[in-house]
């Protein structure tokens, strides 16, 4: 497993964060970047001052996808919206005959059921795509799949979240993301919001975006797994604070079912404070990345979820 | 994967339960069941009424040998002690020739380290066996490796558990077992005392047993992960209560790490209080059951720890 090059598409608070998350790990590196504007290789890794060196391009995505020899593996750290974007990337490096392997912290449950459509054409392409691999849904959707393995009835997980960031200029793609969940508010809305507009609307409420029922890929992922059998089973909200790296609340993952002997209880995830969004995001995807790569070595290809697999430990 | 038949090994408190546990399954039943002193087989499946009619044995592991090809996996559930124990029956059904799975909730390091010796002799029979599938090594060591993913450096894995029996008399094995861990107790002395003698002893602690740095094979399993690079970072101790079903404790696994931006902090993973040792052993130990056949349907053999894969849901 020594030597695992990774490209990563977006730089930009994820991307650019797993830039430094990789320059502490040993056994892999970033050799690939790129954003709307342009890109970066070096076959010696990139660390996050290299980023002023970013080569200008009208099509980004291309020019990673004429690397595709030079790495092993891609995370995929676009902006989730619109909900066609991701998916659509990927179907253009099957179509250029990439064979290696994905993941991504993809978001959307209807996001990810575009995605899943692909699992035939990444097969063909002897490819593996590990998808909902950040915090939720990744680390604590496997949690979940854990917890569950008490119980003979499960009634539902509930996945409560607190992000503290001191600077939303560096999330801008998040936020507005999470925006589109408030009541009121569409994906095309939020997209087309000024920054000056979010400021507003930050404002208003104090810089916290409390959500509820936010339409997340936990759900379909936790069916997938055969935790839930219902979508429903599965809520997802939390608390984003724009103006404190402290969070407003600890990110809680818990799942509460029936034993066999009949008696309901709740196992918990808890999630320490001071650990990051960004710590709890890149460091499961990057441990999926090994667990994918694992795969296609046992000739396992194609689509999967975070909660099919255990994350391996990226050393 | 409909139909899972499998044998399990030991008919005490949590043979007992796993028949219980299994009679909730849909995808998998017991098919054959043993004890010292005699064994049962059943096409049809085995609940715990059925056991009156235990066929009496000299060597009740030779007659579920016999039966090899009526089941696809293995549940050991037979005493941990002494640590030579479980290995060398394992050893007998690897010499029968047996292609199965095996999965076990073993817990000493020292046995582990037996057992992990069988990883040849299990990949030439195609064997998949995954060790320490219970709560602790198992559920919480698993959870452990999760935790791990959004750190890049650890510290510290500390499993602290709770379990409340109304009736020790229902776990006379498991019992010597945690006497073994006291100050001053060896496996040697623990296994010779009479049930008078257990008797006593509990009295004496107002039925109590609190039990630090107890020899368990988290340590060994989390090396193997890459989660911990020294065995003296994993700690593991807890609380039995003998006299009463409510939890003295809550059980909790805590790793603590710093993230890439250099902040310590604990992830935990809790489990309800109203979840017994008995649900938080055989759930996650068939879950293991399904992901073993999983790997074996891979052609992927030999021997693995539980942190090593996620367990699957059995439904």
């Amino acid at each position: 497993m020594k030597g695992i090059k990774i490209a990563v598409l977006g730089a930009g608070g994820i991307g650019r964060a797993c830039l430094d998350v990789a320059a502490k790990k040993k056994e892999l590196k970033v050799v690939a970047i790129c954003d709307s504007s342009g890109y970066l290789y070096s076959a010696k890794g990139i660390c996050v001052k290299d980023l002023k060196r970013f080569r200008p391009s009208k099509d980004p995505i291309e020019d990673i996808i004429k690397l595709k020899d030079k790495y092993d593996g891609i995370f995929v750290a676009l902006p989730n919206l619109p909900n066609e974007f991701i998916p659509g990337v990927v179907k253009r490096f099957i179509k250029a005959d990439y064979s290696g392997v994905f993941t991504c912290a993809l978001k959307r449950t209807s996001a990810m059921k575009l995605m899943m459509k692909l699992s035939p054409d990444l097969r063909r392409n002897q490819n593996v795509y590990i998808a909902g691999c950040g915090a939720t849904p990744g680390l604590l959707s496997a949690a979940a799949v854990l917890a569950a393995q008490s119980f003979t009835k499960i009634e539902d997980v509930s996945i409560w979240w607190g992000v503290g960031i001191s600077n939303w200029d560096a999330y801008r793609s998040t936020i507005r993301e999470d925006i589109a969940h408030l009541p009121g508010y569409t994906v095309d809305r939020a997209k087309k919001m000024t920054d000056k507009e979010v400021e507003q609307l930050l404002s208003k409420r104090d810089g916290k975006l409390v959500l509820h029922d936010m339409e997340h890929a936990d759900d379909i992922l936790l069916k997938k797994a055969g935790v839930v059998d219902l979508l429903s089973k599965v809520s997802v909200g939390g608390v984003m604070d724009t103006r404190h790296a402290k969070k407003p609340v600890s990110t809680t993952m818990t799942l509460t079912g029936i034993t066999f002997e009949g008696k309901r209880s709740s196992h918990k995830f808890i999630l320490g404070d001071e650990t990051s969004m960004a710590a709890n995001v890149i460091g499961p995807a990057l441990g999926y990345m090994k667990r994918a790569i694992w795969l296609k070595k046992h000739k396992i290809y194609g689509m999967f979820g975070s909660t099919e697999f255990m994350p391996m430990v990226v050393r």
